[in-house]
């Protein structure tokens, strides 16, 4: 099977590959090196699993949204963005076709029920050994209120409110049956101890749930609680439940504040500094020589139509209207919004910072939507990796290759195995859950309710 | 790959394997021959699913339930019945280990959303390349309503005008995109004809749903349909809208008179009398004789616990208490409930047409659950499918083994090469989908809601 572990130096990146269809700079499906048709082919997905397994990433990431997520259409049906799988099915999927890496899967708490996605994160977990996480939106699109009946979307704060007692719930629900709870003794026909299953009866302020939940609990006590919100609530809801945090930050220094204050606030809140792993998203372009990185960087623009790049960027600042402004003159004053609020500032502090025109914005935004980019050799791209994880900016990064398959694999064939060189990155996968990979402990069982019997 | 199809013989079963965990005997998971912890065991599953697609089955079938559908924890505790992993991420999983065996979950309409329920079931089939199928119910068990913030279930009148409506909006996501909709042309970068894409703006009774899905048309156009109701609201729905109808009759002219009265209705509706497939429950007690299948249901009978069969007798009359009544005297008058109408129908017949006891009652129905049982010889387990089949009293079976994995193994090994001998069934697939294997027309996409942009 696999090796055993041997000894890794004290500290270690963690490695997420955010997996999206053709890849994340949104002209890339037309690429010679993208899979024009990834978002409906599963071979697809399960090559690109199998590749982030065998270079020991610690786990897959795929985003989600209950819509298309931008209307504007003369400029969406240039992208490949509007077909998405649901995340849970396809990371089913994927669990049989790789055995060690993790599988996070995104899901809203806005227009969901906590019975349906502790019994769907549950599973996986179940399916996969051991290898699930639940990467915890409350959804930022209005778009998918009009999906689910609602005619407005629910305000950034009472999304907030409702993600808290959601995430409540979930837990309890998953720890409606004790660990040992199922003695399956033939002999006296006893299934389970009914005195190790506990009834829920949650009565809160957005949700009634009795429970109990329809399923063991998961191997890893609970699937690993992914956040990836920056406003003050995110950072909040963060602090107190969060295990890994996707964050967005375009340079270090921004990205050590943030480190800082979450350590702080778990700190704070009296968990572990350690019990949070940070992971920036980064999207690098990578060659053998940075002049190869940058051959393929601007044959990458050359595919980007204006229309799209204008849609994204108006999508991410909130639905802002940039058709009356020029487009190469300088960004206008952005109003706030309710949606997406860490990355709108992240966006427009970078415009301001490099003195960018609207045109120069959506160019960098096309690219990696905010997050850190890099064009360079895969020792530049290892030296910048490294020097965010020793400087604290990061446990590790959220890896957002251009393209799928072929960024991607130029970072697995040429920047794995030189962090592997320097130590920073295991060759081995020494656990076989995720909580292990990441280094995570795995939660008690919180008594909740009543159990449904007394105990002899 | 496969073989080329050769010629059938004009009229063949249709083969489902109802596969639940430890098998359909309630007391099964104490036998030998069942996977005591299959509920929970995804390798068990893969085995079966293998199994069954060896065999040339259409499909796999998977109940489901938002709840622990028994609570009367004296007795549940005695069966292997709490845990359920969510079906579409279970057969997501399956589809990895299968090329062509048909994929059906049972989805309930009463408290899920359209727009979950269309990427769902939309995802499978393209995760599985066009096997998926959609068993809907409309929940029959309170006790979900209580995980999803209701005080009471809903009434059975009101759950099949929701189910209706649920359908059709489901259908509509599903056919968002038509079929040709994506170019995909990296020289024009188009990747899609908007004018391919219809905006559904769903406005109805229960729903308000905008879309388009965000998913691309499924390879079946939309996964089979599949329906269970047998109550005159069910019927109705099913002769409208349904593609293959999971029965239950406990004898060949129940089930004759099922299957006359469901083909007169789908000729009413003016679609053709093969337009559906009624596939009854069957419960296969099989052996090399008919002395060893009954030392093994004998085997299986002495398992079972009296509160077990109470309990279940209990639940399965919608909650009728037979506390009062003497278990070893006859069967009181069962009072109408709002709950599964037509099995509660198939149970009181039962008991009074063969004058059985409240014990003997249970004992019958412990074991199937009010579907036909047959305990005997491979050949007349055989004999008896092909009275039914050729008697147009089915159009073939959902077969419901009492183990798994042995139950269904006999039934593997003895049964299905004696229905292939006889020419009742395939030796191997002639289709690719579901639908190819069930003789069913892929549907053409209808044009609803308006395109999201005019065509050039």
């Amino acid at each position: 099977m696999f090796a055993t572990p041997r000894q890794t130096t004290p500290r270690q990146m963690r490695l997420g590959l955010f997996l999206l269809s053709t890849g994340h700079h949104i002209a890339g499906w037309r690429h010679p090196g993208a899979q024009a048709d990834a978002p409906v082919n599963i071979r697809h997905y399960a090559e690109m699993a199998r590749l982030a397994e065998a270079a020991r990433f610690d786990m897959l990431f795929l985003a989600d949204n209950n819509c298309v997520t931008q209307t504007d259409w003369p400029a969406v049906r240039r992208t490949s963005r509007t077909n998405i799988f649901e995340p849970i099915a396809l990371l089913s999927a994927l669990a049989m076709v790789t055995e060690r890496i993790g599988l996070v899967a995104t899901g809203s708490t806005t227009y969901a029920e906590p019975y349906h996605t502790a019994r769907g994160f549950g599973t996986l977990d179940h399916l996969s050994g051991g290898r699930a996480g639940w990467n915890i939106v409350t959804t930022s699109n209005a778009n998918e209120a009009w999906n689910f009946g609602r005619e407005s979307h629910l305000a950034h704060a009472d999304r907030y409110r409702r993600a808290a007692e959601f995430i409540e719930v979930t837990k309890g629900l998953w720890d409606s049956f004790a660990d040992d709870a199922f003695e399956r003794d033939a002999e006296s026909g006893i299934y389970f101890d009914a005195a190790k299953l506990d009834v829920l009866n949650h009565r809160g302020e957005e949700f009634a749930v009795r429970g109990p939940l329809n399923l063991a609990r998961p191997p890893q006590g609970h699937p690993v609680l992914v956040q990836a919100g920056g406003s003050e609530a995110g950072r909040d809801l963060a602090a107190r439940l969060a295990e890994v945090i996707f964050s967005v930050s375009q340079t270090l220094p921004e990205a050590q504040a943030f480190y800082a204050d979450i350590k702080a606030r778990l700190t704070a809140a009296g968990r572990d500094a350690d019990a949070v792993k940070v992971l920036p998203g980064f999207f690098p372009v990578v060659g053998r020589t940075r002049a190869e990185a940058e051959d393929q960087m601007a044959e990458l623009q050359k595919l980007l139509h204006p229309d799209v790049g204008l849609s994204l960027l108006s999508f991410l600042t909130g639905g802002f209207d940039f058709s009356k402004f020029d487009v190469d003159g300088p960004l206008p004053e952005l109003p706030d919004t309710d949606v997406g609020k860490a990355r709108l500032k992240v966006i427009a502090d970078l415009a301001r910072r490099e003195n960018l025109t609207i045109r120069q914005l959506y160019e960098r935004i096309a690219v990696s939507r905010g997050h850190h980019m890099i064009v360079g050799s895969h020792t530049e791209v290892a030296d910048r990796m490294q020097e965010w994880f020793e400087g604290r900016g990061a446990d590790g990064f959220n890896v957002m290759p251009p393209t799928f398959p072929a960024g991607f694999r130029a970072f697995t064939d040429l920047v794995v195995p030189e962090l592997q060189r320097r130590g920073l990155f295991r060759t081995e996968y020494s656990g076989a859950t995720l909580r292990e990979h990441l280094g995570l402990a795995r939660p008690e069982r919180a008594s909740r309710g009543t159990p449904a019997l007394p105990s002899n």
